[in-house]
């Protein structure tokens, strides 16, 4: 008999409970697991000892539902990357000497980039050292959907099902009066616009926006910009648009920073503005007419009462699968989405090679980006659609969704 | 048989839709009635004769649904106020023209406090010129909840529970690093505190935000308010912050305003950010911890996918009652939500004048705000509570919600 110890790492999501609820389920119905470990803020938790036993806190179908409409980890998380071996080997065995104390053969790490990384080096570190009876294993995690060899992340639908639904409000928001009016919508992703171009699912059942979806993947240029801005004022009273946080000029640098000199009149000093905030004020002074921005913030990421089903089903599968795995003795691998076909929606999962996915990023294709720079193609819609189906029943109590907390 | 004809107007909700559902209904189901027409954009609208017959439009049960789950003025909307006509009797004679040429009968606008300033002139020019066949009533909208003379607006419980319920999911985002780490959310309302007042409902169920709540019918300390955040610093690493667009320091100037000089450092000239923003910077200047601000935006007006039951129901009531009242002969009143009791919440609709709701706003009482400035009391829970009760079933499609649109 051994435990198993699963951890949330990274930046939170609406899912991401959902795979530790997986992970849960088959630790505590394996005959062969004892008891099932959680350990407090990731990989800092372990090596500071603090776990918490879930058995008996989840071991009834209410809590594991409420889990689910839970966003954010339920465990707590951590920004910790791991030393390499070479360069220092104390963190390394110091987390093995707390397997051993705790007795856990099967350790699932649930994150994005960074906590792949640790999943690497430990598993890697486990094989140099002949150490087989300890099993890792990764559950993907990440809003921005930029893991590599998934097809999807857990967490994005969720994320894309609220920017769209958002979209189409804001939409019917925008259009109520007769004046021309722009109104800015900034959405998260720095390095990947997969979030971003999921603004575009909110005019799938003919809302009017976004008219105009920047991608940070494309060089952006503020003088196409006002063109396409002016040009669609001369269409429709109200534009709405959709931009990453993170777009940036042909020169690969930040709008937010390479705007500074031109918005002098506005901004005196380099401030902590986003990107929406600053084509607001170009738009204010280069147009001149009614122009607002808006941040979709931290609510794209935890707006849980509104999540996908589709997700939080695959979200939960994907914890399974990678309890199993462990379970039957693999290691060094993360738990993946490989898509089968797309009309049907059909998906498997499958075991890809961690170092394929540690430390690196995957940006939407250019050719899933129009030309012009602007909008996103069918392609890139048929990919999305079935990542934000189904709507979960939400529990609610005083009229407001009730979590779960483990402590 | 005469015509009855509604418009709304004034910033968009989530409920000023189900107040025309039952406005319309009312005037399909009266047998005295042949034609009902909306103008679009309000008193614009009718001017510039924009009417849209809705008999056919919305004679089925589906429209009839789809229109209560849609945000925003399905008609359309203005921000006009008439002159008064001892100014100019252009505008009167004008609106009077085409309710005869449109054999209108009875007039009903739904809007705030500029709306029923129109209800009142329009009534009131009327009774004086004894037009005495043209029945004008105001049915009441605004999810700043300061209107005067009803218990509560339509469109502010919706806006309620957006907002607990994104404070609860907040509170869960929050709370995942180890890390002290200051959130401030600003919550719209320049002039009453409604609104960010019931943030303190996203504490309901257990969720720990908002920490600290400040309305703007309290002058706003930025000393007090760092000493509060130092505070709940000693106490937990997430603090969570709820403030008013509108906070205003002693002299009862808006902080964005007064604060410029204290962030000269960060914000060199005066920029269009919001009170969160500012506080921001000071908590980054004076404590240095992680902090960073969110504003609900346009999110907290638009958001019907998670519109309170409660909400649309009397929403629809009230125009209902509206469209009755003048249908009887009523005119130059509102129809308001008298509260009979809290627990159980039980309420009437009454019809009160329109002079004493025109142009006049209804604050926060101060009883209702702690002492310190930095909380509400449980009267303010207890009166907010019954406004956000219920879920309603949202009618999805490819994923997103489904929106009517009249034109």
């Amino acid at each position: 008999m051994k435990n198993l110890l699963v951890a949330q790492s990274g930046g939170p999501s609406a899912a991401i409970n959902a795979t530790l609820c997986g992970v849960v389920e088959k630790g505590l119905a394996d005959k062969n697991i004892d008891k099932v470990y959680g350990a407090q803020n990731g990989i800092i938790g372990i090596l500071a000892e603090r776990m918490v036993e879930l058995n008996a806190l989840l071991s009834n179908p209410q809590s594991l539902q409420l889990l689910c409409q839970t966003p954010s980890s339920a465990l707590g998380s951590c920004r910790m990357k791991l030393s390499h071996w070479e360069e220092s080997t104390f963190e390394f065995e110091k987390i093995i000497s707390i397997f051993r104390k705790y007795n856990i053969g099967y350790f699932i790490y649930i994150g994005g980039n960074d906590s792949m990384d640790t999943v690497h080096k430990l598993s890697e570190y486990c094989r140099l050292r002949k150490i087989n009876d300890i099993c890792i294993m990764g559950a993907p995690k990440t809003i921005d959907n930029d893991l590599m060899e998934t097809d999807h992340c857990p967490g994005f639908g969720s994320a894309a099902k609220y920017i769209a639904t958002t979209f189409s409000e804001i939409a019917c928001d925008c259009n109520v009066y007769a004046l021309p009016a722009v109104t800015i919508v900034e959405v998260m992703g720095r390095d990947a616009g997969w979030l971003t171009a999921s603004s575009v699912l909110g005019r799938i059942n003919g809302d009017s926006a976004p008219d105009l979806i920047y991608l940070c993947e494309k060089p952006f240029s503020v003088d196409g910009f006002l063109r396409d801005v002016r040009e669609k004022l001369g269409e429709k009273h109200a534009v709405v648009i959709a931009v990453s946080e993170g777009i940036k000029n042909e020169a690969g640098e930040y709008i937010t920073d390479c705007l500074q000199d031109r918005t002098t009149d506005a901004f005196g000093h380099k401030i902590l503005a986003g990107a929406a905030k600053y084509l607001e004020e170009i738009v204010r002074q280069e147009i001149g007419c009614k122009v607002r921005s808006v941040e979709l913030n931290l609510m794209q990421r935890c707006a849980s009462h509104v999540a996908s089903a589709a997700d939080i089903y695959e979200s939960r599968l994907l914890g399974m699968a990678a309890a199993d795995y462990a379970m039957a003795g693999g290691s060094g691998k993360m738990a993946a989405i490989k898509r089968i076909s797309t009309k049907p929606y059909q998906f498997e999962i499958e075991f890809v090679e961690i170092e394929k996915i540690a430390n690196q990023v995957k940006t939407v294709p250019l050719k899933w980006i129009h030309e012009q720079g602007n909008d996103v193609t069918q392609e890139m819609i048929d990919y999305l659609l079935p990542l934000i189906q189904g709507e979960l029943p939400c529990t609610y109590e005083n009229g407001v969704p009730v979590h779960f907390r483990l402590f």
